[in-house]
């Protein structure tokens, strides 16, 4: 794409496109404070859970230099640390890649800095890798359809996961095997990460789509307009239960119904053998008013719930960079080698 | 409420409150010609399935009144009746009000209005009939809960059905009854009646609620936010399928997952034994417009499709001015004896 880059490390500082002015401006953040982080992680600016994870090293890298400039004791940089970590709460993978940066704190900034680096090109080998098994899996498991149809939710692309993505790095493997229909992409209300962002890397990739809101995707579904499900994860249990985008739940139950397979696609440091099962997953609540603003009555409350859980049992597989664990296995979020 | 009538017949003329303007105005259509009521239909100033029921039957008088001005022969009147009739493919009540009092014509324009009155007037009592009925109904299916919290879609009180509404209708008997926890409201993609319109209705009536995205509604009834789902019609076949705004048929599979009553409230003039299944009812696609802006790339093209169909088998319960059905007992939709 012939844009900037997602994310990067500049001069001590990061860069990031900012996501919230896609796709009707291409803008980059200059990113030069815990609190100007803070701020670009809360408003949606930077997101996406691999991307949030890589975000969250250079983050530490930005708190180190600035820590530096402004005399920090280590109380206050581990309090700053923290800040970062937590300034998301559902996605397991900004607050894992934090911890595993800011281990290195005691070894000094270069060593800080590489780590934070390393993070990010692992990011972009684990999406390929990720990418095309979950594509390989698909042709075997929609092995009638010649041109596989497939419905994702919200944006997981290359703005959110570096390299490919996850699940639409699997839509794009499909599409480099010449074995891609279309794609059927859901809105992704309140803030139409689907509509905005997905639909543009779409776009730009040439890959056939079509819009849709996210009431309706159950009964598209239902009619036998796509093949397969694919979606990403923000945090996967130890009982294999998927938090994601709000919005995914009824995916699932959909694609049972219609006995289509619904393939989680997501980097092995989104799953968090520390969290039991779904109902221990923090749901973040977001604010009235990016659901009420612009059409309901003034003074209208809301339930801005922005995840929701899937049950394992509602998932025929779960794709990683590492491993396929398809349902009858059972799931095993044993930390690979590296996590 | 302290608003203009939803419908009335004045003067010789419709006049609508126009329903695409709320909740921010007050607007009220003044409609003389069948080219400004098809348009209003076809914009969704005027809708409901009941409302565009009673709506058709004033636009048979509007149409005579027009033919007497303007000379129309009876084969021109036929086929404006007609345009009027296929405003809007979905809703039965539309067409079959429509062709009950244009079977007056030949008795003159004084027993066409007269007719169409009527059709208002019954459409009245017919909705405080049914949400008694319902809210009688809940409370026993709920008997474990006091203050029933109940979740909704669309718009489907007296801005859609005259009266006191269908599904609203059934909240607002049991909010008169004091057994009225809170109602969730889908916001309903695209043009959100739920945020606009449902909030709006439910404000005035003092009624507790919040707001959902139609994505989210899944996962808050997974999660016990409600003791019940209650939605209207737009037609009902002779198998008990039921076509109704996309959004539904998700909030159906959802609630038989958490083991909750789903209940469809709707008038007689709803249920089409014509209409063999919801294969058969025709699903209105809407422009793309309505999906794609603001938010998507320019050039992005949608599925609007503004109907789903609920398998009758996901339905607990149908209930209309003159009956209960519950599932187990079949769905029997014989026109009752006015129709």
């Amino acid at each position: 794409m012939d844009t900037p880059d997602v994310l990067a490390w500049r001069d001590g500082h990061i860069e990031a496109l900012d996501q919230t002015a896609l796709p009707h401006q291409v803008r980059v953040l200059r990113i030069t404070t815990v609190d100007e982080l803070v701020e670009a992680i809360t408003t949606l600016a930077v997101r996406g859970a691999p991307v949030l994870g890589a975000t969250g090293a250079f983050g530490v890298a930005l708190a180190v230099r600035q820590g530096d400039r402004e005399g920090w004791d280590a109380a206050r940089l581990d309090a700053e640390v923290k800040r970062i970590a937590d300034a998301r709460p559902t996605a397991v993978n900004l607050r894992r890649e934090v911890r595993i940066v800011a281990a290195l704190i005691p070894r000094g900034r270069d060593a800080v800095e590489a780590a934070a680096l390393e993070v990010n090109r692992f990011a972009v080998t684990a999406s390929q890798r990720l990418s095309r098994r979950g594509a390989d899996w698909l042709r075997q498991a929609c092995a009638g359809s010649d041109k596989l149809r497939v419905h994702t939710h919200c944006n997981t692309g290359s703005l959110a996961c570096l390299g490919w993505g996850t699940a639409l790095g699997v839509i794009r493997a499909l599409h480099s095997d010449g074995a891609l229909g279309h794609v059927i992409v859901d809105e992704t209300r309140p803030l139409l990460q689907g509509a905005r962002l997905t639909c543009w890397e779409l776009g730009q990739l040439g890959i056939e789509h079509r819009l849709a809101c996210d009431g309706a995707a159950p009964f598209l579904i239902s009619q036998g307009m796509a093949d397969a499900v694919v979606v990403g994860a923000d945090r996967v249990a130890a009982n294999g239960d998927v938090a994601n985008k709000i919005g995914t739940y009824g995916l699932a139950l959909a694609a049972r119904e219609a006995g289509i397979p619904f393939l989680v696609a997501a980097p092995e440091s989104t799953l968090d053998p520390d969290t039991p099962s779904g109902a221990a997953i923090p749901i973040e609540r977001r604010p009235d008013d990016e659901v009420t603003v612009p059409a309901a009555p003034a003074g209208t409350r809301a339930l801005n719930v922005a995840f929701d859980v899937t049950p394992w049992a509602l998932v025929t597989a779960l794709v990683t960079e590492e491993r396929l664990i398809t349902n009858d296995e059972g799931v095993s979020p044993r930390p690979t080698a590296r996590s």
